[in-house]
């Protein structure tokens, strides 16, 4: 992408100038319009080490209203930070609907360039472009408008304005770093060995929804017009998508259900057998057995830096609380957190889906239990309608490449839905509702799901077949029987955790 | 404190059983009225190591819904931490109003504690303890319930549990610093060594607000119980409180006002000559000059590690994005933030005021530029009502304190008031209102405050004087004219810069 283009065009400062104003009054008019449209906009700028990218940005921004924008620098990742996927960093910065995000080197610069010299394999390179993909093509999945930028100079101006650029250079890497920001200049002068590596990140990434503008940066009026222009178009087609009315857009996944013949659907939870049972000696002992195993297990999970995550989704009523209890109940709480998950408040609801479940991503060697998850978007959002069909029928792909990021990021994710039946969750409702300690257990909504059980069960039913990946398997747990429930829970994790941990 | 504590009061796991299943639904209980009624609580549990801190806060905690709580391990602050003020990760932290945070290990172990041994001076220790203690009054103040815990145990008990903790020991400092952890270690074995400097921290911070707990952790059951105890009393002691009705409540300030005779009250603004203009080709000159400057003293900043806030507030339309523009122009924009200041979201609202702005707060070597800042909280807020009387009136101390923390931790700051006056405002508004480029810019909000003319004036007034501090002074900026206005803040800025980096 990078070869034939013609590095020696050039405007004058005059010719710059003269159309500087009408193009930032442009600006400013259309980021407006995208901001009233909810629109949200993200701006990546990549290029070489002195290709101008802080003057071109700062010229840029200076015709945004700064309520409008967030500026990111991307800098190394800290310690934090290093312990959970790469991609997570990123997702946590995306902007709210209306805004625009701009990244000052992005998720390229910050991994997949950065593998470059180092000891990664070109296999491990290949992974961090495919999770770049899943980000940002369910970013654009949401509407999310992004605008890529890589700037581009020439070897001979590289090579000069790597003379100047020593004395008043602001590395990206701070004093702290200064050692391997030097490195990372020797680096970065090797022109021609860096070339054919940009080259392949940005034909892998190039992307109908995510393309890339490859900007001549040897001329700086040049390079900032083209930037501006380059906005200015993607904004006008982003808001004339906007504005058009629905009936016209058309459906952008084909259907491939077959309807009409229920046979053909093949349903996990009808088969589940919920007379299973445990005496009370039983269940005393094995609790007693798991929890010590769990207790040992956490301080090897600890030392081998692996994370877990745990989901678990269910009936209301069907014990969710009580199995999650007795899971932490000897576990140091300096590495385990429970997380539950309600309705989205504003902020979240101005984001997408997944971003709220980034800052309780679990750090390395740490846990997170998620009482109910991201699985809300094809349970409770898909039966009431809070997300349109085309949403949530895309979210089980979603819902897979994210656990398939924390997988391949070394954790190991657990997923259990408790089952029980219609008879056992009246019953469990009515006795909450008599005692004063469990009243405020029960809400409106609890009988509202309750009215749209078997709509409830398709959704769970397909959830389970479509979301049961290699990465990350469901567990089914008959919970007609709190007992039985609760030592099944025990027992899978530690199960599972003795085996990952052997590997 | 720690003198006369009698650390062989013990209870059998057997008693602590049966009064266990009472207490727990005792706390769910105060937690759920705590909730509706939107009582923050903050818990923090500071300790000797091995004094049984996780077990201890692991059983309390099981008895809160995960909903209603948050939980922080305090490890060591992460590089970009280190270069904000040490309290400002803390603030960060603050629950959200109705919710619980729990601190294991808080702002007196990461920060103060840490001194001990180091080079840190008994000086900085004082100031350290300094900014706790406004920390502490200012969430009091703000109605949050500050419940802190002390683990106590007798110097025999701590050298035999060291000897059995080194197997399984998860250090609060993870695998990273392992040598550090390990120096930890080793310090804290010192029992008496450090002993009296535990005791000198609890005494200087033991305030009615925010009082100490010691808990006697030799006998487990003896320390959860009183935990438990301790929390269910203070909860209860809140509630109540919160429930009484407002008449009831005393002022908890002395009003020292002189009311009625105005000529004692001192006016700034009416003092200041808004004729003051510039001509074209000075202005010009001018703005070359200092921008030059500011450029090159952006760099001197961040080689000195200094960070720099500016504050913007003034009438509407007085021109602050005008000036800022011409600030931020000619900077690198790595290094620089725009931040715009307009009214709490919904989670903003359910914290302290300050809160918001924690995320901004510079770091070591940056900039943010504040357009409108937490002074809305004795501007807009109390011209408006959105907070009470006493509210605003405890903010100029609050305020006050708030940027000792700033320019304490080596912060520049400054604050410009750009002052126009009401036929300047007219025109401006007007020539807005027919401009289609500008006529966003004009809200309701812009004609409701302009109403309100003579009680901002008396509140701007108020804040100018009772705000501009040694650390942080006010500069009053004529803005009648335009070009007048940016010079004046370009020189201000610049000057001050080049005083405080020649220091």
């Amino acid at each position: 992408m990078l070869e034939k283009i013609d590095l020696s065009k050039t405007i004058t400062n005059g010719e710059y100038r003269k159309s500087e104003k009408v193009l930032k009054a442009k600006l400013g008019e259309l980021q407006r319009k995208a901001w009233d449209l909810k629109i949200p906009v993200i701006l990546v700028f990549e290029g070489w080490h002195v290709s101008g990218l802080a003057e071109d940005i700062n010229r840029f921004i200076l015709s945004l209203d700064p309520r409008g924008y967030s500026f990111h620098t991307m800098t190394k990742p800290c310690y934090e930070e290093l312990l959970k996927p790469f991609i997570v960093r990123f997702w946590s910065r995306i902007p709210v609907r209306g805004k625009i995000a701009i990244f000052d080197r992005s998720w390229y610069s910050r991994s997949v360039i950065e593998c470059l010299g180092k000891e990664k394999s070109e296999e491990e390179m290949g992974k961090c472009l495919e999770k770049i993909n899943y980000f940002e093509r369910q970013l654009a999945d949401d509407e999310y408008l992004i605008i890529k930028f890589f700037l581009h100079i020439s070897e001979k101006e590289h090579k000069e304005r790597f003379k100047d650029s020593k004395k008043d250079y602001i590395p990206l890497i701070f004093d702290e770093y200064e050692k391997e920001a030097r490195q990372d200049l020797d680096f970065v002068h090797n022109y021609n060995e860096y070339l054919p590596f940009v080259e392949k990140v940005l034909e892998k990434t190039d992307m109908p929804y995510a393309p890339w503008t490859i900007v001549e940066a040897d001329n700086r009026s040049f390079a900032t017009l083209k930037i501006m222009m380059t906005v200015i178009r993607a904004l006008e087609t982003s808001i004339e998508r906007a504005t058009r009315i629905p009936a016209e857009q058309t459906l952008k996944y084909l259907d491939m259900e077959i309807r009409g013949i229920p046979q053909l659907n093949n349903s996990i939870l009808e088969k589940i057998d919920l007379s299973r049972k445990l005496d009370a000696d039983e269940y005393k002992e094995s609790k007693k057995l798991y929890q010590q195993k769990l207790t040992a297990l956490q301080y090897e999970l600890f030392k081998k830096k692996r994370p877990l995550v745990v989901v678990f989704e269910g009936w209301d009523a069907a014990g969710k609380g009580g199995d999650i209890y007795r899971l932490v109940e000897n576990l140091n709480p300096r590495l385990y957190r429970v997380v539950p998950v309600g309705s989205p408040n504003d902020i979240e609801k101005a984001h997408h889906y997944l971003w709220r479940f980034c800052e309780a991503i679990p750090k390395a060697g740490n846990i997170t239990i998620f009482d109910r998850s991201w699985y809300g978007r094809v349970l409770v959002e898909r039966v009431e309608g809070f997300c349109s069909e085309e949403e949530w029928k895309r979210a089980y792909r979603e819902i897979n490449e994210f656990e398939e990021i924390l997988t391949h990021a070394g954790a190991i994710v657990l997923k259990f839905w408790l089952h029980i039946d219609k008879e056992t969750q009246l019953e469990r409702f009515n006795s909450r509702q008599l005692d004063p300690e469990k009243k405020w257990k029960i809400t409106t909504e609890d009988w509202r799901n309750r009215g749209r059980w078997e709509d409830y069960r398709i959704a769970a039913d397909e959830m389970l077949q479509k979301t049961s990946t290699t990465n990350a398997r469901w567990t089914v747990v008959e919970s007609n029987d709190k007992r039985y429930s609760r030592i099944k829970v025990l027992k899978t994790v530690a199960e599972a955790l003795e085996k990952e941990l052997k590997k």
